[in-house]
Parts: C-alpha cells; sequence; structure tokens
C-alpha cells in the first residue's frame, strides 16, 4: 500500500532530534536554580509549550553530570518526588468513610509518587525517552547498595513496561547494508557468539544464508532493542561449528529447508525486565515463513547454561532419580578436563552425557516448578518443543564450563506453538520430540534408556 | 544525515499492521468464552507472546459490536475490572501500620483498576491503539448519561496522556502531493473555514503562498491529530476575504513577509483534553523560520468566539468599566441584522465596536480569572501577544453570530513569548501591542479612548 | 533488504529540483543573446559546470513562451542544427576511400544533427527531460502542418526510447493513499472507462478487490507514463458492469480467483510510440500472483474498437468467408439502433454477432497480415489468449458504436505467454480457447458453427 | 514537499532488482543458440516483453565468462554488430543524389553501428546497466593491446555520456549512518588519503566538522560514482596534517568558518571519460551554503601532482623565465632526500619553492596551452581561484616526490565562479588572490620576487 511511504518519513525528525545530545556530551544551560527548582517547575507546568525546553535541559544536566551528581539525582527523586502523604491520607479517610470506584481513584492519585509524572514529563525532551532509559541503565547499577532506591526503579519500569509494549515495536531486518552506526551495535551487543569486528559482521549478515532482525522503538534511534541472528541451512544443525564456520559454503535462501535462531541478544540494559524475545521470534517465523515458503523448520540452536552446574549438584546426591548408578561413576571422566581430546572418554560419555541432558530438560525443576534451565523456560514458555539434544555441540571454553558442551535444538511449529504454550502454563507440561522424551524418560536403570541411544544426535 | 531513510521505514509496518482492520468491519471470530472471559485471561497473560492475538480478539469484537455492545463493553470494565478492594485495604492497613513509600507504592498499585492494565494490554493488539482513540470517542458520548462512567474515562485519558505526549508526536507539512487519505480527513476536520470539496482543498494546499501541518502519531496512521493551516502574505492581513479570497493571485513564498495561521483543528475527538495545539504552533513558526527567512511575522488571523456574548451582558448592565454609556447608546445600531449594508452605521460603529474589542480582550476575565475568550486564552497562554484587532474582519454567518464580525491577530515573536508566557501564567498579564493597549484604556469618558483611534485597523 | 531505504531516498532532490519549473510558469531571465546564442554555447561547452544553467535558461525560456514562439525553436532546431554538411562529405569521401569502421564511426558522428547533442544537454537542466516531453507533445501537435519538422521529432523519439527503456522504469501501486497530484493524472488521463470525480476514483483504487498500478520515470516526476487498472474478481467477467458497477459488493481480495486488466491509459503524448504496456501488464501479473498466490487467473475485459468497422465491411461485401449468407441477413436488425431494447432481437442477434465477432478477432488482418483489431494486436503480441467473447458486455454509446458492445476476454497465462508470443510473431498463429476456436470456425453454412452456440457466453 | 517519499520508494525496486546479481556469480542459464544468436534475437525482438529474459541471459552469460570469453564478447560486437555496409552504401548514394535532412539521417541510422542498439537493448536486463559499466570497465583494460576494439569502446562511452548525464545523478551525503556496503566503497575507492579500516573511515565519516557527499545514480546501487570529503575548519588549513590528525579536537560544525574539500575520488572505472567532478564540487557547495549559512569559505587543500618533474625539467633548462639563477642553484638543496629533516635547509627553500610553485601553476603550459597541472586545470576550469601555496603541506612519500611537499589552496567563490570560469576557457587566464600573483611575478631577479614573501604561508 503505497501511502507507507508518507509515514515512513516520520520518525526522521524524532531520529534528527534524538541523535543529538546522546552523541558527543555537550554543554546544557545547567538548568536554573538548580535541577529541583527545575523538576518543581516541569511538574507545576503552567504553560505546556515550555515544558519542552525544561524537560530538555534537566535531562542534559544528568547527561552531563559525573556519577556523584547522577546518584544525586536519584536520591533527590526518592526523598523529593514521593507521594504526597498528607494528601494520601486525606483520600485514605474519605475512602474509608465511604468506599467507591471515584474515592479508590482519588487514594491511587494521591499514592502516585510524583516522581512518575516526572519522569513522563521528562519524555518530553526532544532526546527524552532515550536518555531515560540510559538514567535507569545507571540506577540499576545502584540498586546493590542503595536497595531503597527499588521504587524509583520500579517507577521506571512501570512506564517503559507501557511505552515499549510490543505494539510500539517495529521489527526490522539488518543486512550490510544496514546503516553502519547500527551494525556496530550489532557487534557491541552480540551476547553469545561473539563478534570480533567488521568482517566477521558482514558474515554474520551478508550471506545469502544469513538473517538478522531487531526490534526498533520510533524513540530510541540507532538503538535496536533485541536482536536474533539466523542462519538458512539444508537441515537442522547439530554442532555450532556447522553454523558460523567461517570457511562453509554459503547456500542459496532458496535451497534452505531449516531457518536457525543461534543467537538471540538483549541491547538495553535499561530495558531489563522488559521482555521482547518471545514476540521477537513469533514475529520473524512469519516473516521469514512469507518470504521463503519453502522453508520449514524453525528451530534453535541454543545453549543450555544450567545443565553443568545442575549435574555437578546431582551426582552429589546420594539418590537421583536423574542419573543411574552407572551414569554417576561414568561420569568421573569430566574431571579430565582434556576429556574432549580422548576420543575413548568422549565415546563413553555421548549416551551419558545426552540422557542426562534431556532429562535435566524435561524434568529438572526449580522452586516455582518451572524447568531450571532459564534458555528452556523462554523457549517452552514461548511454545517451541524441546526437538533434539546434541552432544559436544559447541566446544567453545564457555559452552564446555556451562554444559559440557551441550546444546539444544528447540522446535518452534506454528502449529502447535498455542498448544504447547496452553500445556506449559497450565499443567507445566513440556513439549519435547519422542526421541527426547525416550532420552529423558524416568528410570534408574540403564537397562530401559538403552532403548533411547538409537536416537543419539552424532 | 542520511540513516534517517533507515529509520524512516520503521513506522511502514505499523502503518500496514493498523490499517486493516479500521477500514470496512470484518467478521472478526468471537472472543472465545465472550469477552469478559477474554478480558480476564489477557490480564493473567501468563505466556506475553499469545498476549497480542487476545488483545486483537477483545478490539475486533468490540469494533463490531452494535451500540448497546458497545456500551455495555464500558459497564464490564466499570463493574467487573475496577481496584481489587480486598487488596486495597491490606494495603492501607499496612501503609497505616508503618508508613514507606514501599507502603504507598503497594496501595498504588491496589487502587489502580484492573482496567487501566486492561487498557494497556489492549494496545498490544496491532491496531490497539487506533481503537482505543474510537472506544473513548465512544466513552465521551456516553458520559452525558452514564456519570459513573467517569472513572473509566479517566482511565483512558491517564494513558493516553502518556502514549501521546509530545515527544511521541511527529509534523508533517501536508500539500497536495499529501495521500489522499490523509488529505480527506483535512477535508472532513476543518472546524474554522469549512472545506467543501477537493477543488477548494487544493487551493488551501496547492499554492506557493499556502502551507498545511499537522502532528501525527506513529500508532494512528493516517489520521492528522491536529492541524494548522498557514496563508503566506505579504503583511499580516486584517479580513479573512484577503486571505481565502478564491481568486487571489498567490504570490511566490519567497516574497512572503507574514506567516498567518487561520485554521487550527482537533482531529480527534477521542484524544479529547490531550493538547497539542501550542507544540504545533511553536514547532510551525521554527520549521518556517528555517525554510523561509525572510518571514519576519508570524500571526494568526483568529476568531473571538466569546465577544457577541460578553457585550450584550455589557450592555445590559447598569454601570460597567468596559463601556462608556455614548457607546451603550451607539450599540442599538446591532439590533439593525443588516448593519452591515448600511455604510453609515458600519463607520459609526467602527470605533466603538473595535474599542469594546479591545476591552474585552485585555480586561474581561472569568472566574479563575483568565481571559473570558477561549481562543485568547490558548494564543496569550502560548505566549503571544495580542496585536490588532481587526473590525468587520469576517463577515461570515457565524462570525457575525459570535463576534460581531470582529477577528484579532495574535503575534508569535520567538524573542519574546516565553516572557509573554511567563507574565501571563504568573501575573495574569495579557502581552499587548500599544495600539491595542491604547485602545483598551480603561476610561468610561470617549475622550481619551478617541487618542486610540487613529489605531483603527481599516 | 534493509539498505533499499538508504536509496529510496535518492529521488527525492530530483523530485524537488524538477518540480518547480513545471507548476506556474514563473518569470524567467531570457535566455542572453537569444535563444540561438544559448543553444550554440551550450553545444560549444566549454565548461561542464555552466551547462546546466544554460539548458535550464534555454528550457525555461521555451516554456514560457507562446505559440509562435515554441514553433520558432523547432524550426530553428531544425534549419540551425542540422548536420554539419561539409564534415559530412568529408567524411563520406574517407569512407569511400577506405571503409572502416572507423570511418563509418566518422560518418556516424557527422551525419548526427547537431540538435541530438543539443537535447541531450537540455537534459542538464533541473526539469529537463520533463519539459523535453512536453516539447515533443508540442512538436507531434506540429507536425501534420510541418512534414519537415519530421526529421526533428525523430532525434527526440531516437532519444527518448534510450532513456525511457524499461530498465528505468519503476512500477508503483496507486491507492487511495498515493498522493493527491499523482491520483489527480489517473482521472485525467483515464482513456477507457471514464472516471467523473474523486469519489469514483476512490471506488477504482480503494476497495480490498481494487487495484491500479503505474510505470514511473525517475526523472518525470507526480506524472505516471501509464497505468493500468485491475479488478479482482471471483471468476472472468463477462460484462463491465460487473466490474464498474458502483453498487457491487466489494470481495476480500483473498476471495479473489481472478485478476481483471479493464483498463490500460497511457499517460504522456510526448512519449507517443515509446510502449511500455506490454511490460507493464507482464510485471503486474508477476506481482499480483507474488502478493495474491490465490489468484489463478489473469484475464483482460478488452474493447473490440474495430470490430463494427470491419463487420459493416463485410456485409457490403458481395462474399465473404466471415459471414454466412444468412448471418448477412440478420445483420439489418443492427439498423435499429435500439435493438438492444428489444428482447428478440438481441437473442437472434446473440449467436450472430459472437461468432462474428470471433470470426473478426481470429481471422481478420489488415495489410501487414496482422490482426486487424489494435487491442487484439497488443495482447495477442504480447502472448496472450484470446480467450472469451463476450455479447453485450459493454453498453456504453462508444462500445455500442465501436463494437455492437462486444467485448473481450484475453488470458495471461504465464506458462503459455513466450509459446503464444513466437507462435504469434513468427507464424502469424493466433492463440485462442477452444470455444472461440469453435466460433471462429471458417465456415460459409452455418450448421456447423451451430456446433458453438453452447460457447456463447450469456 | 511531502510527497517526495511517494517517489522515494520509486528505486526500491531497481535497488533490489539489480543486486541480485551481481553479488555472488550465479549459474544462468546459458543463452539459448549461443551468445550471438541471442544477440541477433535481442536486436529483431519482435515482441518487447521478451527483450528483458533475452538481455538478461546476455548479460549474466557475459558475467560468468571466463576472461578470453569476456574478451571474445567484445571482439563478436566488434565484428559482427558494426554498420550495415550495404545499407550505408545506399545511404550515402541516396544523400549524394540529393542531400537533405531526411537523407543525412538515413546516412546516420545506416553508419550506427549495429552494437549501438544492442548496449542499449542490453540495458533493458534488471542489472543491465551495472554490467554495462562491468563491461567497459574489461573493455578499457584490453584496449592497449586491441586498438581496434576502440570502436566499440567509443559506442559505450556513447551511450554513458547520454544516460549519466547530471540530469540522473543524486548528490547524497554519507555519514555514519550510511549502508555499510556503501560505506565499504569509500574506503575501496579513496584515491588521495587512503583510509586504511573502518575506525579511519568513522573519523572521516562521524564527527560534527566532517562531511563526505556523493554522486549516486538510479541504476548503479550501493555504487557511488563520484565522492567528495569535506573537512569544516575555523579557517583555510595550511597542510593536510590538520586536517586529517587523529587526533585534533572535533569542532561543532556551527563554528566553522570554513568547509575545505581535501579529497575528491573517482569510483568507477567504467565510467572514465564520463566527469562527474566539477557538478560535483558546486552542488556541494550549495548544499552546504544552505545548511550552514556560517562558513563563508569553500576552499580545497590539493596536491600539485606536476609540480616536481615541471621543476626537475626546469632547472635542467639553460635559461627558463621560471626559476632565477640563484634559485635553481638554491634547490640542489633538494638532493638531499632528507632535506625536510634539516630546519636550515628547510627555510631556505621555503621562498623558492613556494615561489616557484606559484609560478608553476600560474604560467606553466602544456601543448594545449592549458596549465601544466591536471588538478590545476580542473579547478581552474571550474571556476575557482587558486588562493595559496602552501609550503610542506603534506609531508606523505607521495606528495614530496610528486610536489616536494606542496599542497594548494583553490577557492570557490561563488560569485566569481562564473567570471572566472569564462575567463578561463575565453582567455586562458588564470584566477589567482593578489598574493599568489605576487609570488608568481615574471621575472630573473630575485629582487622583485622577495617583495612577495610577505605571503609566505608559514
Amino acid at each position: 500500500m503505497s501511502d507507507a511511504s508518507f509515514f515512513s518519513d516520520l520518525l526522521t525528525s524524532i531520529a534528527e532530534r534524538g541523535r543529538r545530545l546522546l552523541g558527543p556530551a555537550q554543554k546544557a544551560p545547567p538548568a536554573r536554580g538548580g535541577v529541583k527548582a527545575a523538576c518543581e517547575a516541569l511538574l507545576e507546568g503552567r504553560g505546556e509549550a515550555s515544558r519542552v525546553a525544561l524537560a530538555s535541559q534537566i535531562v542534559q544536566t544528568w547527561l552531563v553530570s559525573d556519577e556523584p551528581g547522577r546518584a544525586a539525582f536519584f536520591d533527590m527523586m526518592l526523598k523529593e518526588f514521593g507521594p504526597d502523604e498528607a494528601r494520601l491520607e486525606n483520600a485514605i479517610a474519605a475512602w474509608r468513610a465511604e468506599p467507591s470506584q471515584e474515592a479508590a481513584q482519588a487514594v491511587n492519585e494521591a499514592s502516585e509518587p510524583r516522581r512518575q509524572e516526572l519522569i513522563r514529563r521528562l519524555a518530553l525532551a526532544p532526546e527524552g525517552v532515550a536518555a531515560l532509559v540510559k538514567m535507569r541503565e545507571t540506577l540499576l547499577g545502584l540498586l546493590a547498595d542503595h536497595k531503597s532506591l527499588k521504587v524509583v526503579d520500579d517507577d521506571f519500569s512501570h512506564l517503559f513496561s507501557s511505552w515499549f509494549n510490543r505494539g510500539f515495536l517495529v521489527l526490522r531486518p539488518i543486512d550490510w547494508g544496514a546503516p553502519a552506526n547500527v551494525l556496530e551495535k550489532i557487534i557491541r551487543y552480540e551476547a553469545v557468539h561473539e563478534i570480533h569486528d567488521w568482517d566477521e559482521l558482514r558474515r554474520r549478515v551478508e550471506p545469502d544464508d544469513r538473517r538478522c532482525f531487531a526490534f526498533f522503538h520510533p524513540r530510541l534511534v540507532d538503538e535496536p532493542l533485541i536482536f536474533v541472528e539466523v542462519a538458512l541451512t539444508k537441515s537442522m544443525p547439530a554442532t555450532v561449528a556447522e553454523v558460523l564456520d567461517p570457511g562453509r559454503a554459503p547456500i542459496a535462501a532458496k535451497e534452505a529447508g531449516a531457518a536457525v535462531f543461534y543467537s538471540i541478544s538483549n541491547c538495553q540494559e535499561g530495558l531489563r525486565g522488559v521482555s521482547f524475545g518471545n514476540f521477537l521470534i513469533k514475529q520473524v517465523v512469519e516473516d521469514l515463513r512469507h518470504d521463503l515458503p519453502e522453508i520449514a523448520t524453525f528451530v534453535t540452536l541454543s545453549p543450555v547454561p544450567g545443565f553443568a552446574a545442575w549435574l555437578a549438584r546431582e551426582i552429589e546426591k546420594e539418590d537421583t532419580e536423574a542419573l543411574p548408578p552407572e551414569d554417576r561413576v561414568a561420569l568421573a571422566d569430566l574431571d579430565d578436563r582434556a576429556w574432549m581430546d580422548d576420543p575413548e572418554k568422549v565415546e563413553r560419555l555421548r549416551p551419558i552425557l545426552t540422557r542426562a541432558c534431556a532429562w535435566y530438560l524435561v524434568h529438572a525443576r526449580n522452586s516455582r516448578d518451572a524447568p531450571v534451565d532459564p534458555v528452556a523456560r523462554f523457549h517452552l514458555g514461548n511454545g517451541a518443543r524441546l526437538e533434539r539434544v546434541n552432544y559436544l555441540a559447541d566446544r567453545s571454553p564457555r559452552a564446555v564450563r556451562q554444559a559440557h558442551g551441550m546444546m539444544v535444538n528447540y522446535l518452534y511449529d506454528l502449529g502447535e506453538i498455542e498448544a504447547n504454550h496452553e500445556a506449559f502454563f497450565g499443567r507445566g507440561q513440556v513439549a519435547a520430540s519422542a526421541s527426547v522424551k525416550r532420552l529423558a524418560r524416568r528410570s534408574k536403570t540403564t537397562g530401559e534408556a538403552k532403548t533411547g541411544e538409537a536416537e543419539l544426535a552424532k
């Protein structure tokens, strides 16, 4: 529809306005009468048109402040811009005298800390929202030592959830034709499989069998919120090397049978707790299905970050359903840090680690009765299915340390996502392929589990 | 800066998503288990990814409902999604036991009606925000007969203020190359000087000496929020005919000495109370100054909607500062509805109406000690200056009825806007040109005022 | 791919530059020393940078000239900027002395009229190409009375073929969100089924089952070159009323089984002879197939402009293969101008006109052994198949006058386009459906043809 | 003007179409019947719609050919697609019998080699123009050894001049937000001051006091044709170090008084001889003036590539106006390759080299009576003024070798460009500042020239 192009220019001015400040620090005129006075004036706000300038001054002042100055700002927000207690008492009294929705509303308004409206009005500044996200990033760093600031953080968090709701997010493909100032952020924020330089970046986004998608927000220009890297492959890969080998021969996108989500990274520490990932994957699956209808398999190649720690705990236990006794013994091979270089040990550990990992993913629960593994919680909660457990799939130090090199494929099958999702949240049921189920069969004897061996991925 | 174009595409998908629904009604699958169950499920929301679908279903259901169905929805919002009273009582008890910001926060959360979060989550639907604006439009229409819905409206209003804050708005010029589906809304929403057809519209936006600017919001596609029409003229105009005469000879923009804001119209009834106008004029002044640096005068040609009613009241009064006795007598000419066709009366009334109008604008106050005239309140509050009072400036029936044909020029002088604004809100002081001040001199004798006659605009 | 957006801005500046001049006439400074001197200076062109200004002056001067002035310009082009005869004689002498490609090249250069380079350099002006297209439009109008200008027109035509080659054209969908200044040209240029006003235009481009596509050229901004209107229907329509009835109920695009090209219009008289239509239909078929894969049938609903004239000639003939004697007699019914209102005559003529029309389209040839009907030549040359002949398909005065109300469906079947195209140009073979072939069977007796009656479209 | 955005999308599809092929080589179906048959079929071209496919096949075939295959293609163009000799003879005979413009036109058409139309039709392919530019790049490489191909190259050159005329070019700023695939070409093509990596590139395009502009063509996507790098400085710089020092402190663009063009690079070898540079600088000056009206000085910092060679020749001469005898003696210091490290020599050579360089630029002429120095020819021909000669301005090996470290500022003063340009081409007059003129005063005695010393740049 052609009028999209009319609206496609809408963001230009926002982008322009926002970019200036957050680059090299500029000497902002300090807020007149001090920051507190400026904040009070902003809240008072007799004329709306002057609010923009006021908000901009405050934001500028904060941005050019040093660390103590920034911390002092939050302290001021805490102490000077809390709720109006007298007003709150009155509202409560009225509510108690005669409860009604109107009275509850008065209580609600009176109990809202004044800093919430302050934050809302700071967003008026051209660069306001971006600066507020930076503010919260700083604030999060202070929380450990300043627990009382938690209520301030809650106010940021509350507003961010509203502003960054999925309806405001825009999915954009990122390729080698993307702006350099966006691409450099992909380098910087990649959290799963590090990107070392521009050449490596190019290998991640330029070939026809590589895709990258990010969510953006109209008011955070040049700043991806979260991104996912996708490899188009002939079939579901079992190791990270298959995907990231610099020497691999790219295939044509049209020949791909599978789309592999091999890396998802959040970019904005200041938006911690505002979740985008589940929306992202669903949207990318839909977009790829439209562009490349031949792709039948949408699958991740995911780390298992909690596996090694869990396994260590299980090995310590006297008695555990998770491990047959003989497996516990055999796992002593792991004490040899070089076991991966010993073909014999590698073959001996293959069935044992694979079964243990399947058991871990299917059965191990945390205190809230959810899967222990955070990556599993994420994908299973999204409605994905545990499709395959891959042995020696990632030999990087981190993967070895966290998961003895194991990786997992979670499968996104649009036809069953909804049902999996319901079953997971309603009945705590983990969707898994038949082969993973067999591997994870509850059993203390190896005998039964052995039937699963044919399923082991090489 | 060239990466603006990357971001300029961000909105396309939003635009696409949003447009579909709000066109011709589609048969949405009714929300499973009824709307209330769907709303509860949306609030419960175990998995975020499924919320989009759920929100979309609810919104669709509402949109295809008939009037009673729509009203019932608001009734449900009122009765079923108010605050959780038990939780509120507990939070209040805790606060009373030990007041703290944390306790106040708990009260705040407990007193928030559940429908606020419901509204936030409905915004997740692709077409959510647009539909919510439509919802509130309907709701506003119900308020007169259903006063209890006021608290529901407050919740909409609260969230809209946050989402439609100026930081999210984008100013766009509207010309003859704008999309037809935007232009048709300019025709529809023009509230000051009606546009009858596409030819008249073209005369408003195509000539080099005509401009139009509107605010848009990323999530309300094809929908201007507010727009202003501007005429570029050689000098400050005194009558609407100078500006809108279809036979006038357009001038080149470069030859213009003045930019005249002759019409400002709000477009979205559902956003009533969320004000944009003051931001709009300031921004347009800045944009025009950049594009056409030769323009020295930024001025309105504004109606005086409250003048005739006020004058009628003054005439009735025994004694009033506003009118010298002989003027009150002379104003009897107004009883002749055809006075404008009588040259003698026209000349007789000229000084009297002009002085009275100046007095009205400068001195007449409402109960909150603000100017009686709403248009004056708007522009003076923005920091504009009352520049000139124009006699027989608009002969349209409405202008004659409301203001005996008077119009006013308010001048936006960027150098003094801030000071005017401060003086207006701080000391209730009305900024006015020397000539208007002379005309408005408080006096019961004509003698003094006569000195002002030289100032009368012809 | 996201860098498209970077390039998508490329045209903005061209658009801007070009638009200014062609609007209201501006007082251009007359070319110094007269137009001829300016043209000579432009050709001499020692410094390239000054050519733009010079070209612009000449173009401006022409645009603000009156009719005789414009004609005089072409006369000057003819007489003053022809080939350099002396140089040509020399080059010919050299070629005769020793033929070689170099010598032929010298002849080629010497024989090129100087105005060709002049036209190329006029294109340097910001508004150059658009102005040159206008020039040729004027020139074409002069040709009838000034045959010697034909060689000048040939030079324009030669360069336009190069500049407007299909590689430079861009296909754009036109919908209700297209710019008003483009849409007004759709109203103006629609040549097949007139569009009376903006409401009718909206009915052509806004509903979900209506599409419009146009070719644009980077240097002719706001100016479609050619456009096609498409109706999405459940099945192949037999009458224009089915398609254009204002009261019809639109269907969802997804429910459509057929895409009907019911109107193709050229827009630029100045580009006469530069053909775009064949590229346009092929491209639109491909785009629609991608967007709406459910559509199986791509078909036109076309006029038969030469049928009535041809039929009149056949009726006059003593003996013709085209018409059995009894049909010729029956066709006397056509003499009654109101025959369409007489149900009996309507039924009597149905088989006769349908057969005659099929015969006409399949067998009637012009002097170059191509189909007599120009619309048939166009679509058959494109590789389409004559699918169905429709009786009483268009009751508009023009259609009745030109074709006794007959219309035709030409079918674009991507699988056989290439073969049809080859057969048409190679062996003069007309692709037709079995039913049309049966109707068009060569025969002087009605007996045989009668078997075709079952095929008649109601 | 808002409809620019409608047109801004026009190029997207071109960009898309063109990009695919020129990336990794694809296995194109070889042209049926061999390339020659395909070329003949393309020229024959009975149906236009099939030409696109045919052109695409030929272009694809060429692109995937090896070197001999590519050369063979040009050989075929030379031998098989020259002019039609018989037709040419006939046309010549007709012209001789009765000369007329029509007859000359027939000669022109007959003498045009058939490959010209072939090239035009190859441009129909989606990737046609880009491939043709690559073709010519290859062809240029073959010319030295295959002089007969010159006529083929002339045909390419002729058509490129028409297609790449300035009216089709688009100027685009290039900054850190430009697409990576464009930026990498800036790295690759920078010919004056090499860019070593992405960090250095960023320093050239990201800071507020750095600008880069390039010309693009709608059909050569992702491919700048020529670009210029600009430094915004407080005043006219005398050395390259001032401009490119990585440690310099960037200034705000608003504080800049001068815009310095310190590097201009052509990108497309295949477009050799099609000149863009003069248009580029003029356009950039105009754009910068609009954006940064405070900038008063537009100036280059240019190499003097022919100075050292010329000076060596002058030193050899017995008698020369260019050098006073004592200067010739003193120049022996240059024989010491380390003279720049000897402060005494540096000071001794300062006046001598400066005067000699000024003399060289103002007076030294080549056989066509134009300045010997190619950079001087370029800027003086554009209407710039020789503003200042800078001693020890560039200590890079190349600058030392070519110009003993000298550089020049050429000043672009919009007010006098036209006059300078005219004087240069009309009277061979070199525009120079008073101080350069004094330095270049024709004289064999040092006495007079000494008065110029005060002018020497430090």
